[in-house]
């Protein structure tokens, strides 16, 4: 159960001593049985309820320093927890152990005309290397995914949860144990000190991937340094684009749900664009909606002009995530130019197109390449649970291996097992 | 058709130019039809055949100034064209027309209990960068499956190659132009500075992934200096094991194709393990049929004294990639060192496993994490045609986005698409 909050002589080789145990653990887990992880699930489950005293008042200590240090109401209540959030947390680790393991998994087969039975078949990633901010429940969501999906998991939780996720941890490790599995497969970087993060970034020769969730100046930082691959996404700016031809009742229905049902999360809308032949019928009446919900509009002249209320938006604005109660909107002359406002301004995570014209709808989906494309529904479908994976990790707005939820799925690789009798090439 | 065989006067800008303009041509690549693309491929492959004494020529200039600087005569093979290999090479082009186009395929699709219609729909990477060596025919490969996957491609060839490349590419570009499809979509590196690659290799923000082919010392640099993901493998050192219970007749017949039927390429075996149980019965009829076809044996202590021939094999023996026929082998005690021994050796390529016991079988399939794991076959069929892919652009060794041979799929991407009818959050 080591950590590494006791301050090392010699950080880089504490944490290489760290990655190197969590690569001997990943050796073990990546040929575990699926009823051993799925009883390690269930038994960290119970073990969070039972010991439910102990890790209320470690949590209540990082409350209290999250206090002292004057940090934002928000950001308190992220990092705290209660009874009601350890059982849903523990709700979702047996949600986990619930689901289908992708590890021995056969994801493809056919047979050569020579015999040869080709198949390719689930096999973990390795190591992951997870940095992540405040949430303490996070801690428990990472590891159930990495360690049913095969993989051991380097966990490294923001510094005002420490004395939770210290305690989380010894949970999960003392769990491990007890299933017989390796309790190195869930570590946790227990020291604050941020050069670990910087050493354990440039072992790409233990590490095989890092995943880092938080603000976009901590996955800059993450991106920048890593010598191994990243799952990330930088930030949602999303659209929300209404079509002449849209139910325009709907559309104020979704809007309000995409910018308001939760404002601080990455598939939030950011920005709306109306075509102008309904800007008109339409804004007046979402504006009003999205007014009573507090909701201030940044808009572009014609918005300004039918919304008195709404403020003139800078070209900036387009650019923001606000990840507030504030929407940019602009009015554009067909899906032309809201296509070229989306290639413009959009991060690639989620855009939505409300339109009853199939041909349009069709060129949409087609030109507009986000990591999720929805039509006639909210931008906050786009998330691992909502869409079916049963849980994430993390959204990708890369192309490359994973795009849009990141699930078990996602944390795995494959590799080609082939049976044959004898053959040989010509 | 712009290439950059007149030397530029500033090379960055040319570099970024030369990316800009693939990006642009990405984006109409991207929703370009099925029927487009292939009738492409159908007039490239025409005009091949067509221009056939005029590609010979340029491939005779190559040739011969190849001969003036001393290369090496299996080198000018690769070089050399010839009218069967351009037949060859336009069959290869008409293939690739043939397989089912992965852009906009449906990869995966679900309806949720909200009635939200939820898929994964096959999308292009973008751009790719591919470096290779001096094989010309090469160049219409990478061409043809990079384009039909909706990708544009920036081909980076040898330098003994240039005069062929510059007219295949020129053909294919003018194909492109011919079918409406953007020329710009495959452009040729034409000067043979290399620091025109260091340049490309910094452009992540144009450039999707970079794909090197070729000796382990260009990959390795590309690794180094790529900003942008890389699609690699750095070398074959792959395995036969014969277990104790394995056929000896066929074991004799596999290890001679996997080390002789074309011993310069990566999935030629490399080295020999041998069960000590059958090591008298097996290894002086193999080292005879091995030695009929010229191999040479390099042997741990106890093959040495079932094979007086053998010469005695060093520690770094089981870590060189011979490309040649000369095949290392070691005497184990079991399964588990024979296990033990790739775990340290191995560079993940492909691995072969001899015997009729199920239970070994299925701990080695389990146990050894390689990209291809083989029973009772040669290693020769890890290749993108004999597992089935239709072709492959090159071979992975890693772990993330794609294992094994890499052929149209695996040089796509996806995003989610998803349809409602009004749907919100609750």
């Amino acid at each position: 159960m080591t950590t590494l909050l006791d301050a090392p002589l010699d950080l880089a080789a504490t944490c290489r001593a760290m990655a190197r145990r969590a690569r001997a653990a990943s050796s073990r887990l990546a040929i575990a049985g699926t009823l051993a992880k799925d009883r390690w699930l269930h038994r960290a489950a119970d073990t969070l309820l039972a010991r439910q005293t102990d890790v209320l008042s470690a949590n209540a200590r990082d409350v209290e320093s999250a206090h002292e240090s004057g940090l934002g109401a928000a950001s308190i209540d992220r990092l705290r927890l209660t009874p009601d959030r350890l059982r849903s947390a523990a709700s979702g680790l047996r949600e986990v152990a619930s689901l289908p393991d992708p590890i021995g998994q056969v994801r493809e087969s056919r047979t050569r005309p020579n015999g040869l039975q080709v198949s390719r078949v689930g096999v973990p990633l390795g190591v992951i290397l997870f940095i992540y901010e405040s949430r303490p429940n996070v801690t428990l969501d990472a590891a159930a995914l990495c360690v049913k999906s095969g993989n051991a998991v380097i966990l490294r939780g923001g510094k005002e949860a420490i004395h939770s996720n210290l305690l989380l941890h010894r949970l999960l490790a003392e769990s491990l144990e007890a299933e017989g599995l390796p309790a190195d497969g869930v570590q946790l970087v227990g020291l604050t000190d941020r050069a670990a993060v910087g050493h354990l970034l440039r072992m790409d020769d233990l590490i095989d991937l890092v995943i880092p969730r938080g603000g976009e100046d901590l996955i800059r930082r993450v991106a920048a340094e890593a010598t191994m691959p990243v799952l990330k996404h930088y930030k949602g700016i999303c659209h929300v684009y209404v079509e002449k031809s849209a139910d325009l009742a709907r559309a104020e229905a979704i809007i309000v749900n995409a910018k308001c049902q939760r404002p601080g999360v990455c598939n939030a809308a950011e920005c709306l664009l109306v075509d102008a032949a309904v800007a008109e019928a339409f804004l007046p009446r979402a504006s009003a909606a999205l007014a009573a919900k507090g909701v201030e509009l940044r808009g572009c002249p014609v918005t300004c002009r039918l919304v008195p209320t709404a403020k003139q938006a800078t070209e900036s604005d387009y650019d923001t995530e606000y990840l507030d109660l504030i929407l940019s909107v602009k009015v554009v002359a067909g899906m032309e130019e809201a296509i070229a406002h989306i290639d413009r301004h959009s991060s690639r995570h989620t855009e939505v197109v409300l339109s009853n014209d199939l041909a349009l709808v069709r060129r949409f989906v087609a030109r507009v390449d986000s990591a999720a494309v929805i039509v006639n529904a909210s931008t906050r479908f786009h998330d691992g649970g909502e869409l079916g994976l049963g849980a994430e990790i993390g959204i990708s707005t890369d192309k490359f291996h994973a795009r849009g939820p990141c699930g078990l799925l996602e944390l795995t690789s494959y590799k080609y097992v082939v049976y044959g009798e004898g053959q040989v090439r010509e």
